[in-house]
């Protein structure tokens, strides 16, 4: 039973299962001799990254320059992985000064993202170094092919101010084969080429438990994995058990076909991936979220009656936990049902 | 020219286009008589709510007890309508402290709400008002029927510490005939057993040009009509030139079929309001947003070439302008292309 004074809609993180999450992960990265970069985008929280890096993590991944300020403001982050390109002076120049203070690298797809790295690391003390990102089949961010990602590792290597890294990708789910022979044929161009390649990082948490499949990486990045949601659920990637981020709504108007919670799109999020309805209420498995406005959820039975009263809560899994985070400055601590504090959420919001 | 120094992904408000946007809706509330009531939950921002209010809004619409208190707090509000049943002593009773400053008035569409509501106001110097909240087809909050409004209303009318101040309503788009008829009813029923109704409010912005026809309301609210977005200009409720908010994107990336933008699912949200793709970027009307992930937009050409190359910028009309001001802290504001300053989005991230 939730504290009733804890007001709604809230998110509520379970700390006993995301410490749960992390040290299940992290002696599955041991016993296959994985690093293991724990990507902050799903919690944003300080005291989190500090749970995983105490575990055995060997640093943390951020994706924008200002997720990385705010984690080394606010916790004890010594290495940080900023997974982008990285482009403008504004940004560089805040990243040289991040620099200074921490060990930070980045990836860049492009000479364009690199001379300007170069830039702003010209004169630095240490270089900066720069993972060649690949595009293995995800179709984002990536250089195309293997050989493009050793003319970059190259022009990298060869420009002041920046150290080649190695290799970064964020993979397609499911094609473990591919994205192993992608990256290994990269490495070793790169290496035949004249170069080292001190780690090749993978990541992704559909895969998560395959991560020692691809025997190409040496690191693995992972997100998700500390809250769990309802897409990885569905995934068979965990079970509802293991989902340490909920929203608890209550219930605030009742019709004869559905019921209306307090949660719509500023706490679920508009996030489908792949999914019918928005989100899941593991106590209530015959409810259905069918429709969302921002401040509105409209919940629906889908097998038997509705049975929801005014005032009655509902704890939900989200369909996508991440992006959840994202929209709360503070949630809810929890150990099992117990009521053990708030967090402010240091990383919200940071896009630049 | 929107000015290198405004680093992306940046929300960028045109006040020319949204101040234009509010004085011609406002001329068409004043020419048909019916009193305007914005709702804040589109743009956030107190200076925007006073101007509409300077412009002869009667005053503004939040949709929970937290956005009505950041507004007041940050502005000059004197009259704000919470369209939101309110419950829980917690809510109450900051709801009875806002209404200690201002003049508030809620809705509710059950019994259980207004008797909480009472029992925080009994006490109270001035009743609270309270308008029924009438589900006229939306199928959201609201009593199902004219004859179960009336009841509520003489309920509200009994009990201490409320007194009984219209009929308000979240319209389904396009039936205003059924909408008419359904409120006029209601209405009828209520007078014919003795108690008066001040107001009728009606809103919606799809709906926005044909609220004179709504002839039973006496008030509408509306909110993105102050920035308009995509769903609006598909619904051909505008053009893209009254659109006054905009993302500012960088392109990252380029492959030979698609460019990365910098601006992914936390600044342009997943909400695709029936669309395909994520927003529209109309100094390019070939380009086509095919794919979000949080930082990531991929951006591919419908017609002719891609022609993007890394750092060009792009300015995408959202397909929902609300619930992008609900995910930065910051939105800058301009004048034209000419950059006039920022604002904090004082009631961002309001959820109690």
């Amino acid at each position: 039973m939730i504290a009733a004074a804890i007001d709604t809609p809230a998110v509520l993180i379970d700390l006993d299962t995301a410490e749960a999450n992390i040290r299940a992960y992290q002696r599955y990265c041991d016993e296959h001799r994985l690093k293991l970069r724990p990507h902050i985008k799903t919690h944003k929280l300080p005291g989190l990254a500090e749970y995983q890096l105490a575990q055995g993590a060997v640093g943390i991944t951020c994706q924008k320059v200002s997720e990385a300020e705010a984690m080394v403001n606010a916790g004890r982050m010594q290495d940080v992985l900023i997974a982008y390109n990285i482009l403008g002076e504004a940004k560089v120049s805040r990243l040289r000064r991040l620099a200074e203070r921490v060990n930070i690298s980045v990836v860049a797809d492009n000479i364009v993202v690199a001379n300007g790295l170069s830039q702003g690391f010209a004169d630095a003390d240490r270089p900066l170094p720069v993972l060649v990102e690949c595009n293995t089949g995800a179709e984002r961010c990536g250089v195309p092919t293997p050989a493009a990602a050793a003319d970059l590792a190259l022009d990298i290597a060869a420009l002041p101010g920046l150290a080649f890294a190695g290799l970064m990708t964020y993979p397609p789910a499911g094609q473990t084969a591919s994205v192993t022979a992608w990256l290994s044929q990269a490495r070793d161009l790169i290496i035949s080429r004249g170069l080292e390649v001190p780690v090749i990082s993978s990541g992704g948490s559909p895969d998560m438990w395959h991560a020692h499949e691809k025997s190409a990486a040496t690191e693995y990045r992972v997100g998700t994995y500390v809250y769990n949601d309802r897409s990885l659920v569905e995934r068979k990637v965990c079970g509802w058990q293991d989902c340490a981020l909920t929203v608890l709504s209550t219930v605030v108007s009742v019709s004869g076909k559905h019921a209306i919670i307090d949660a719509g799109s500023k706490a679920l999020t508009s996030d489908l991936f792949g999914l019918e309805g928005h989100g899941f209420v593991p106590d209530r498995p015959n409810l259905f979220i069918d429709l969302l406005s921002e401040e509105h959820g409209r919940v629906v039975s889908r097998d038997g009656a509705l049975d929801l009263k005014i005032g009655d809560r509902l704890r939900i899994v989200p369909n996508h936990a991440c992006v959840v985070s994202n929209l709360f400055d503070t949630v809810v601590l929890l150990r099992g049902d117990r009521h053990v504090g708030e967090a402010r959420v240091a990383a919200r919001g940071q896009v630049w």
